[in-house]
């Protein structure tokens, strides 16, 4: 089986996930720039999964660029439960955004961030099975810190956000700086390119 | 005509069906751990119509994979009749999970589930009779006892719900989970890869 | 240019369409039958446009496939004209199945669908004007007296809705049973396969 | 790494921003066509966003034709930049065309336009500077002085809402139209084709 519909699929859910997070910003009931104003925590929650979707499409792109091998049943799964995780987004960007970040739903949506990473490190290992030892997967992920990394921030910004629910927000933006620089891991091994030209 | 649009159109309208379905549950106007909580039929609706959909996906691309001959109108809209099925699915899991499993919509939720699987079933038919009797898909499709084993579950939990209305929840639970198992009849003719591995 | 972004796009947007109709369809605020079943006008408005939205996803797959020439500009605008009114459908199905198909909603479906076939007929003339004289659009498209036909039985459609808008209703239900036969003037043409085998 | 992915993610979010925009337009309460009628701001804000949706899809068809590199890290993030904030454009059209283009939804709109537009620019820019100087693209490109004058007459419309905000829309509606000519920039280096024919 080719990998290529399970990446179609995938660019068809991330995509959708992406767009209908903005349907959660409703339009205010009035026109003066309070109204507007009064919505800027949906705005930054949206800002924020906006950058996380973004990312995780950003690395599903880069990794399955390195796989070899066909599709099977497992990492069809294992990927459908990362779509899984990922549609949960929207839902947890509504409730932190309409309630001002207040602690719950800030540890909440860390929670969802938690399994997506999960979610992620598991379909890499599945890959990294499929594709053997010696694979551009296997290298390119080795020990995988930077995905393990953000489990800890993650768990780190759960507990914060017991102190003040902003600490909980702001380790979770730090997260998604980190990755922001693109998952050279992979397209280093792949590609051979100079990394200085990212 | 090639198969590739066909596939690529069901795949956009299966990703929006599987993601749409996240919007019915909507965001708690408290933020207590118990308004969360009390969203768990939603939830619990959601994870088994996510896997379905995932389910149809998965068998939609194993099937096609066999696919040798183009594409003509009727296997257009044999496709297009289980698509459109699977349209309803996110009405029925609302239904289910607004209403916290009561019989009538796990009854409906069933009869969609049975719609789903002739029409998937009248779709196989379509394409034996196109690629003739010695092909891949004629020999792997054979009797389909997994298709006509799940119409029977269906039924059975539409029956049993009269009894207890989560009886029948539970039969649909468990053709999925007969179903997680890839379409391995397919994949072994086709692939010749060593079911074990799978 | 190459046709398979503009088929990837427009295959895109109808997926869309096709499905966010479902949206339309509310989900009862009791379990009772009753309930589900006050939503018929609904569902049977939800089925006319499901299948007039496969019908064009049909045929602009049976188009594109005899498209020989790349895309220009005017090509993509006649395209995006055609979505557009597309697009509209949805609002004019939920109005119309809101109402139990009253006579001012089903006037203003058929006005949609009057304009769904003028932006059809508008892009095949683009193409045949780019494809040249001698191609197979512009031998297969002829005089394109399905696409008349239909435009005519729209019109007629909408001047008995001032009678009885159910007799509305029924014409329009009429072209689309026409138009279930698949596009056979591009596919007897372009590919020569025996028309009863469809 | 090849071009196609970001293009078929980016057609995606595309396909979605300009199809969920009508959900903005509710179905009317009632049958009357004064009902429909009172709904034209909302029509019309729709109409020029599909436009603006629709020349952002064709110039980034146009702009990614002539890429001849692959994609890395900056050019995925200058993209999913302008998505971004292409996705808020259905936010800014439903308060536009809720509110009858009262001054400040038309300015916010506006702001979004500009933004859109920047994000175009800073994407352009990172083609050019990956394609190098003597690359289609980079020719193609140029000045950018149509893009330069969109985003002046996007100011100067933003600058005449304040005396009537009708002012606003008329200058971005102009924009529009200068821009529903394709960007024959691109493609008459790049295809060599008889602009003429367009």
């Amino acid at each position: 089986m080719t990998k290529g519909r399970l990446e179609a699929f995938s660019d068809g859910v991330i995509a959708i996930i992406i767009t209908i997070m903005v349907l959660e910003i409703k339009i205010p009931e009035a026109t003066g720039w309070t109204d507007l104003a009064s919505l800027w925590p949906k705005f930054v929650s949206y800002i924020l999964s906006f950058m996380y979707v973004g990312i995780y499409w950003n690395n599903h792109h880069h990794t399955f660029q390195a796989v070899k091998k066909g599709v099977n049943g497992k990492l069809l799964w294992a990927n459908l439960n990362l779509l899984f995780w990922l549609s949960l987004l929207p839902f947890a960007t509504g409730w932190m955004g309409e309630h001002e970040f207040s602690r719950n739903p800030i540890i909440f949506y860390g929670f969802i961030l938690v399994m997506c990473a999960a979610s992620y490190t598991i379909m890499l290992n599945v890959l990294k099975k499929r594709e053997g030892e010696g694979s551009v997967i296997a290298k390119a992920v080795g020990s995988d810190r930077k995905g393990k990394l953000s489990i800890f921030i993650y768990l780190l910004g759960i507990a914060l956000a017991f102190i003040h629910s902003v600490l909980g927000f702001l380790m979770y933006a730090a997260v998604a700086l980190i990755w922001l620089i693109p998952d050279t891991r992979i397209e280093k091994i792949y590609t051979g390119e100079d990394q200085s030209e990212q």
